[in-house]
């Protein structure tokens, strides 16, 4: 297949899932959250719609693409980031599986009818956007961190407008802003049900967290999972994060 | 000091605190709860006047008297187990830094004013109170564990109310529901600032959460701290756990 790659393009790859993808660290490169919001995400094994919002150059639908039996439709706003993204489906043959729509998520019912998704999976920006706050100066960055274009009201409006009752959303976030994202899923109906910390090593507080919420389910039940350490004290990846980056 | 012990009771010990607590099997003993709640409370080295509600038999009030500068006012709604409270007192000499007071905490206002304290600790009883829900048939622990005679919503109305602006709530709380307690708490604009989880052992979901709130605070900010876990692969005590029992 050939792709054109774009100035300060490169192709890297992820291992554990066999995907090869398009990044350019001038405008979005994924990082470990991806990784570890396509391990917290739970694929049944029936056939299943997933939608990924904010989804950057695709990487969490790319790297989900070998586990799901069924369609992932990746919406992007950024032009240049959808652009990589609907590239790195082609480098990868996965046009029959993937759509990438570069659009504002608020858009999405053009693209996906409303109660028809089975699966969410969400990376949002998680700096809010204070005027005082020190925003990326790159407009690409700035827009992926920051919640300039989208905020956590529309996500979880368009999340819960989009699932079907008892479909699933999965988020990654910033801890510091945990209370804030589980109120907005609780107030939009979105239930959290599963949570789990990522810690950079031990003895450090949490960078990462990760949520699954179920659309109209019952208040209350969650799980609070096993922490994930990242880094052991030699700094290396600890087992289960080189497992996620590298496979077995 | 002679104290009378009533039928089935006894008196244990917290060797870390050096503390002696009159338990009653059949109507009240601390558990691993308090002890945490103990440990996870920061308390100044300023004088500071410190509220504990849902007392029980006092445990918490006894753990953190020898840590504080300052008056402690613990409050409870069970006659039997305020007595047991009060005898403890006497026992450790500690009556002139701790007052138990029997009574509802929706009268908390009648033994302490309004926006006065410094630090709230609290071990709500945390299963709902549905009909459907397995109830102890013991009457003195159904109420210290279900949402009979109090729930979150009273309990953060009043610690509210009883915070100094900045004072800060201290709770042990069940995973499960942490959600809701972290709504309840935004909602009483008791900001949630720093979480722990404590884990039975490596593997397991947590089974306990620590939440430190503090009024009016900012919205945002929240820490995760490190992991808490219990038990070994050899079923003892791990070490931060074991000195929070007995000592360094």
């Amino acid at each position: 297949m050939n792709v054109k790659l774009n100035e300060n393009e490169r192709i890297d790859q992820l291992y554990s899932s066999d995907v090869k993808i398009i990044q350019n660290p001038e405008v979005f490169s994924f990082s470990l959250d991806a990784v570890l919001l396509a391990y917290f995400t739970k694929i049944p094994l029936k056939k299943v719609k997933l939608v990924d919002l904010c989804a950057g150059n695709g990487a969490v639908g790319l790297f989900l693409a070998h586990k799901i039996n069924g369609s992932i439709n990746s919406i992007e706003l950024q032009t240049k980031l959808a652009d990589m993204a609907k590239r790195s489906v082609l480098l990868n043959h996965l046009e029959n599986k993937i759509d990438v729509f570069q659009d504002d998520l608020l858009n999405s019912f053009r693209h996906v009818p409303k109660d028809s998704v089975d699966i969410i999976t969400c990376n949002p920006p998680y700096f809010p956007n204070f005027k005082a706050s020190k925003k990326n100066p790159n407009k690409y960055l700035a827009i992926a961190r920051h919640e300039i274009t989208t905020n956590l009201d529309d996500i979880m409006q368009i999340s819960q407008g989009l699932l079907k009752t008892n479909g699933k959303a999965f988020f990654v976030y910033r801890p510091d802003r945990l209370t804030e994202l589980m109120n907005k899923m609780s107030k939009y109906g979105i239930i959290p049900k599963q949570v789990q910390f990522v810690y950079p090593r031990v003895n450090k507080n949490a960078n990462i967290v990760l949520v699954e919420g179920i659309k109209s389910g019952k208040v209350g039940g969650l799980k609070v999972l096993p922490p994930i350490t990242v880094y052991n004290q030699k700094n290396e990846y600890n087992p289960l994060v080189r497992e996620m980056l590298y496979g077995k």
